[in-house]
């Protein structure tokens, strides 16, 4: 396994090794997007490794580097800090990667590696500033506690920031008002507004201020957007805008296929983008040709997803039904999804195939 | 897809139907296994059509059928009767199916569908009491809030049970002493110990007295064991025994292959059974060829799983791992998958493949 070559698969089938990674990370239920905050339990999850057990009293998390002067703080000191909540809607950049042709082989995600949770901690911003960043400073380094191997390399996860976003970022010891749970990085995490979900450490342990852009795996070399092996590609940074609906109907078991009684029906949906408020989502019923204006709701938060909903009639028969956001800086979702060799990105917009039928 | 026939799949590619259940539908991450009770959003979970959407104000729980006199319950009206806790081990009836061949096409477990949690709630024997069951009442029958098609039938959940049985249950309004989350029954479930996860009816909203037993979908077609479509098969009832490791080392992200360095180790994990406690736990390092008596804790319950320890010398190179249970009732794992169509009951022996070497 270690220094294999990226892979992408033409079938449509799932590989043993992809089906273990799907067995333990889940997505959210999307009939959950009815709710503004994903309950625990049910916002997506995708753990690298294995997740660590930690000792809340014994824990530290040291904040050096490139610093005047290196902090080391207790769970107890960091809940005396100011502290702050916010709703946040994360994706992980992995999201829709299965939908693509051919298939990099990876966590196999469809559509639903998304949620949104109240989290609550302290600010970075002001602790870097106690710390005192030295001049030549550019990126923080954030270390978690889990590891293992991953393209041959036997790690630590880590991810950087520059410092501008690093200031931004919340220590959150608290997901929807209670401790992060173990799966969600017990006991800190970093929780970074706006952008896709491998920035926000789990098990966060550390943070080291570098006066060199960090150059590690999971920097250099995963969470790139490149067509081949070796490419310096271009690094993942925030969500790309993306709407999904609940799933009207009920389903089918083994299909997952939705089934719906003809007549009145409002499609129900949320949409987020790390690159503005969401300004529109439009919707069809008719497989992509046709797209309406869907109304919208006041968005979670500033840094959360925005509901949207959407009168629709639905006639008897097989109806293929998408949604499509665009937000504030003009980004709109594509019909058809990018390509690229680890499947990051893939945002084009859903199709959600309906059986539109009186039950007999 | 309704009324499609049984299918079962040579290869060991999945489906993209069954990825769509594998992505929504998850197991216990294995090194969970350190914890006695799973911690929320961690414990198996199988979810058959969606997770509905309850108003717990509203909701009553209905008690009829052959009954001298119906009862209508509120939330509170139960939480006022006798609380009782008690930790329950469940195992979803299909764990290991993705493991047989040629393989059934449905939820594709691997080994992961179990989990442990303190339920809370009022037992069910007194509540059934007290509404008088009548001379001729054979069964109960469990009626949940969700709904859907499966095998080309519109249904709610439903499964029956026999009194005696169903005496034995606890009407659960708290899971680990919260109440129970929305994917796991919100705001009741029956919870019996012993019994594979499919007894556990989620969103309970009915109990009715049943004078013949009941035939509908989830009880003789669905959760039964035989090996052709049109056989009556024998229905599944109480858990096999099985015992899991929490997998030592540290793994590799794409495969989840485990890496350990060598020397001692001590491996660790749980064994369950719902026919009687587990009364040894024998574990193999050398693909199953000799096994040696593991090292057994306390039980976490008299209706929950049984920790395990095994002290391991690791030599490096390449090993299979196995546990193998055997409970008080004298049922022991197989060393071969038990096979049939429905791929139910597959308590065969993991085999843990380990890498031990340094780290270079």
């Amino acid at each position: 396994m270690e220094g294999a070559p990226s892979r992408t698969i033409d079938s449509e089938d799932i590989t043993p090794a992809e089906l273990r990674l799907a067995a333990r990370n889940h997505g959210l239920p999307l009939e959950l997007l009815r709710e503004p905050i994903t309950p625990i339990g049910l916002h997506y999850l995708l753990i690298h490794y294995d997740i660590p057990g930690v000792d809340a009293e014994s824990f530290r998390l040291e904040v050096g580097g490139a610093v005047e002067r290196p902090l080391s703080l207790s769970l107890a000191d960091l809940r005396a800090r100011e502290r702050v909540t916010r709703p946040m809607t994360f994706e992980c950049a992995g999201n829709g990667r299965a939908l693509l042709s051919p298939r990099p082989v990876s966590q196999p995600w469809l559509s639903e590696a998304v949620g949104t949770a109240e989290w609550g901690g302290t600010l970075l911003g002001p602790l870097l500033e106690e710390a005192g960043p030295l001049d030549g400073a550019v990126e923080a380094l954030f270390t978690g506690l889990d590891s293992g191997f991953e393209g041959g390399v036997f790690q630590h996860y880590q991810r950087a920031l520059p410092l501008a976003e690093a200031d931004r970022g919340l220590l959150a010891y608290e997901m929807n008002g209670a401790p992060v749970p173990p799966q969600h990085g017990f006991p800190l995490r970093l929780v970074v507004p706006g952008w896709y979900g491998m920035t926000n450490v789990k098990w966060l342990t550390r943070v080291t201020l570098l006066e060199e852009p960090f150059q590690g795996f999971q920097q250099s070399v995963a969470y790139r957007m490149y067509g081949d092996d070796g490419e310096p590609g271009e690094p993942l940074t925030r969500m790309m805008p993306r709407s999904l609906m609940a799933p009207p109907g009920v389903p089918e078991f083994m299909t997952r296929e939705r089934h719906l009684e003809p007549g009145p029906v409002t499609l129900r949906g949320r949409a987020w983008s790390g690159w503005g408020q969401i300004a529109a989502v439009t919707v069809s019923t008719d497989g992509g040709a046709t797209f309406a204006e869907a109304e919208l709701e006041e968005p979670v938060g500033d840094a959360a997803w925005r509901g949207w909903r959407f009168h629709w009639d639905a006639p008897e028969g097989e109806h293929v039904l998408s949604s499509r956001a665009t937000d504030a800086a003009g980004n709109t979702q594509p019909l058809e999804p990018p390509w690229n060799l680890k499947g990051y990105a893939n945002n084009a917009v859903e199709r959600v195939r309906v059986v539109v039928g009186r039950r007999t």
